[in-house]
C-alpha cells in the first residue's frame, strides 16, 4: 500500500488467473483451454489483415464482427456487444447493470472473478448456496434487488442449468438484469440467446476462448436487447474507445463462420468429456454431470492437493482451488484423448501406488 | 436511457474518437496514425506467434514485453505496466490515484478523455486553463487537492512543456500523483520517464500506436515508481487478466526492439512537420509550435469548420473538434510528404479560390 494508492485500488482484492507456465511438453488441463487449436482460416485471415493496416486504428464500433456474429445467432448487430474477452465484458456488465447499494445475487459456488468486480464496484452482493448436488436454488434468485448473475453451465461445477429454468429468473426479476454467463454453453444442450428475444432483462455474455479456440486473441461478446447492449457501449467507450485489436477482429470473424470446423472440434470434446467422465468414475471418482469443456471431480480415499500437486510434479496442470465447500475437488480441462490417456495414466499410480 | 441502467450507465458522456473510414484512396490526417506503417519485424514476430498458441490465453503478467520496454527505457520490469493501448492504461490510473471529492487538475484545452474518465468514477476535476499562448501555466498545478493528468506534448495543441516545469509541477504536488499522458512524446524533446526514478509520484504513460505504428494492435504502457505499478496491476487484475493479447505482445516486441526503423521514421515524421509548418504559415495559418505528429493551426481568413468539410468532401480526413477556445482551430496529422503535399494543394485551393 501507498499514500498514493486511491480507495478503490485499497480495496481491490485481484483475480488470479490459472497459472501460464512457458514450459513446453507439460500437459496443460488448467485453464479449460482448447486442445484443437482454432479453425485454420484464422491463420489466413490474420495473415491478410497484418502489413501496413496495422498502422491505422480498428473500427471503434467493430460492425463486421459484431454482424458475423449476429447472423450466426440470429440477432441483429445492435443486439451484439464485442469486448477484449469475457472478463471485460462481464466488467462493463457490472458497471451498466449494478448499483451501488442494491443487492445482486450469485451462487456460492461460481467464477470467482464475479466478487471481485462487485468489491472494485462498491456492489453488494449476496452469494446464494447451491443445492446439495450443486445445482442452482432456481427460486433463492427471484426478487433480487439489484440484479442476477450466474455460469451456464455453472463453473466450476460443470452443470447446466435448462433455459425453463433461466426464463422463471428472468421472469422473478422484471427490474433488473439477469446475466447468463455462457463461457462454456457450447458444450452444453442450448444457449439462453434465444430467451434474449422475449426477455429484454436477460443478458448473455459468451466468449470466443473456449470452443472457438482463441484464448490468445480475447474476444468475447454480450447479446441481448438494444437497451442493454447500448449501456455497454456506453461504458467502453468511457473506458477504450479500441479495445479488440485489428487481427482480433479479422481471426474471430474466421472463427464464427468456419462453422464446420466448430462442430466437429465442439464434438469432439464432448465425446472425451463423455469418455474420461466414465474412466474417472471407474477409478472411485464423483464427478458432477459435465456440460462443460471441463470436469469437476472428487474421490473419497484421495486428497485433492495431493493430487494436485503429484500431478504437477509429473508436468501435468489441473486446477485446484483449495476454497471452501470446494476444498476436495479439482478441476479438469478435456484435453486430447491421448492427454487424457496420459492424465489418467497417472491417476492411476498415484491413487493405486 | 432505460430502467435497466446503472447511474453510471446513466451519467456516461462517453468519448468520441475521430472517424475511422473504410473507404481506401482516402488521405487520413484525423487520428495522428503514423504514415509509415511498424517495422518489417513486427509482421515476422507476429506470423512466428500465429497457429496453435492462440489457444493458449497469454501471459497476464506481460513479463517478457515488460522486460523488453524496461530494457529500451533503463528501467525495471517492476517499474513497467502494459495495457491495452494508453486508453485503457489512462481509465487504470484513474481508478488506481485519483479519488472521489478530491479535486483533480488538467489543462482546459487537453485530452478529451480525460473528463470522461472522472465523470466515471466520480472524480472531481477542474480544467486549468492555458495561457494565451496556449503553453501551460504551471504553477496552477501546484498544491493539487488529488493529482495532476497532462499529456506532453498536450493534444490538441501539439505544445511540449520542458522537462523542468514538470519536476516543479511534482515537487509541489507531494501527496499525489502527477500523470505525464506522453503519447506523442517520441517526437518531442525528451521523455519524462527520467524524472520517474527522482520522484514516486510521477507515472509516465506511453502508447505504441504513434511513433510505433501500432494503432491497431493496442498496445500502452505506464513507467513509474514500483508502488505505483503495483496499484495498476491490482485494477487490471480487478477487470481483465488478459488485456493484450499474443499478436499484439509478440508485435510490440518486435516494435521495441527495431530501435534503427523507429529512428528513422520518427525523424522523417519530423521533417515533414516542420516543412508542413512553414508551407501553411506561408499560407497565413498561425501553426503552434509542435513537438508532435500533428499541427493545430488556425487561420485569421479562413473558417476552421469549413476548411474541415470542403477538405473532407475532397476525401482528405483532417480533425476539427468545434469545442470552446478551440473553434477556429484543425488538427492535421503529419502524413508522408506526399500526403501532405496533396493537402496543401487542395487547402490552396480552397483558400484561394
Amino acid at each position: 500500500m501507498s499514500k498514493y494508492w486511491s480507495s478503490m485500488a485499497k480495496r481491490a482484492k485481484p483475480y488470479i488467473p490459472g497459472e501460464q507456465v512457458n514450459k513446453t511438453n507439460i500437459i496443460k488441463l488448467n485453464t479449460n483451454e482448447n486442445p484443437y487449436g482454432p479453425s485454420p482460416k484464422v491463420a489466413e485471415a490474420i495473415k491478410a489483415e497484418i502489413g501496413n493496416n496495422l498502422r491505422l486504428y480498428p473500427s471503434p464500433t467493430m460492425d463486421t464482427l459484431r454482424e458475423s456474429i449476429g447472423q450466426y445467432y440470429d440477432v441483429q448487430k445492435e443486439n451484439v456487444f464485442i469486448g477484449n474477452g469475457s472478463d471485460e465484458v462481464l466488467a462493463f456488465s457490472f458497471m451498466a447493470f449494478f448499483e451501488p447499494g442494491k443487492k445482486i445475487l450469485f451462487p456460492n459456488i461460481s467464477y470467482s472473478f464475479y466478487p471481485v468486480y462487485a468489491n472494485i464496484y462498491h456492489i453488494d452482493y449476496e452469494e446464494v448456496p447451491l443445492l446439495g448436488d450443486f445445482t442452482i436454488d432456481v427460486e433463492k434468485f427471484f426478487d433480487s434487488e439489484g440484479g442476477v448473475i450466474f455460469p451456464n453451465p455453472n463453473a466450476p461445477t460443470s452443470i447446466y442449468l435448462p433455459l425453463e429454468q433461466i426464463e422463471k429468473i428472468a421472469q422473478h426479476n422484471p427490474n433488473s438484469v439477469v446475466i447468463v454467463d455462457e463461457a462454456y454453453v457450447d458444450f452444453a444442450e442450448a444457449s439462453a440467446i434465444s430467451l434474449t428475444k422475449k426477455y429484454n432483462n436477460i443478458l448473455v455474455i459468451q466468449t470466443m476462448s473456449k470452443s472457438r479456440s482463441l484464448a490468445g486473441l480475447r474476444v468475447g461478446f454480450a447479446i441481448g436487447h438494444e437497451t442493454l447492449i447500448e449501456a455497454l457501449i456506453r461504458m467502453k467507450d468511457s473506458f477504450n474507445s479500441y479495445p479488440v485489436d485489428r487481427l482480433a477482429m479479422a481471426g474471430a470473424i474466421a472463427a464464427i463462420e468456419d462453422e464446420a470446423y466448430f462442430e466437429e472440434t465442439t464434438k469432439q470434446i464432448i465425446a472425451t468429456r463423455e469418455k474420461t467422465t466414465e474412466e474417472l468414475q471407474s477409478l472411485g471418482f464423483h464427478v458432477l454431470p459435465s456440460s462443460a469443456n471441463f470436469v469437476f471431480v472428487t474421490h473419497p480415499n484421495v486428497d485433492a492437493k495431493m493430487l494436485y500437486e503429484t500431478l504437477r510434479e509429473e508436468d501435468i496442470l489441473i486446477r485446484y482451488f483449495g476454497t471452501t465447500f470446494i476444498q476436495q475437488y479439482v478441476r479438469i480441462t478435456i484435453g486430447t484423448d491421448e492427454e487424457m490417456a496420459t492424465l489418467l495414466g497417472a491417476i492411476k499410480r498415484i491413487i493405486r501406488p
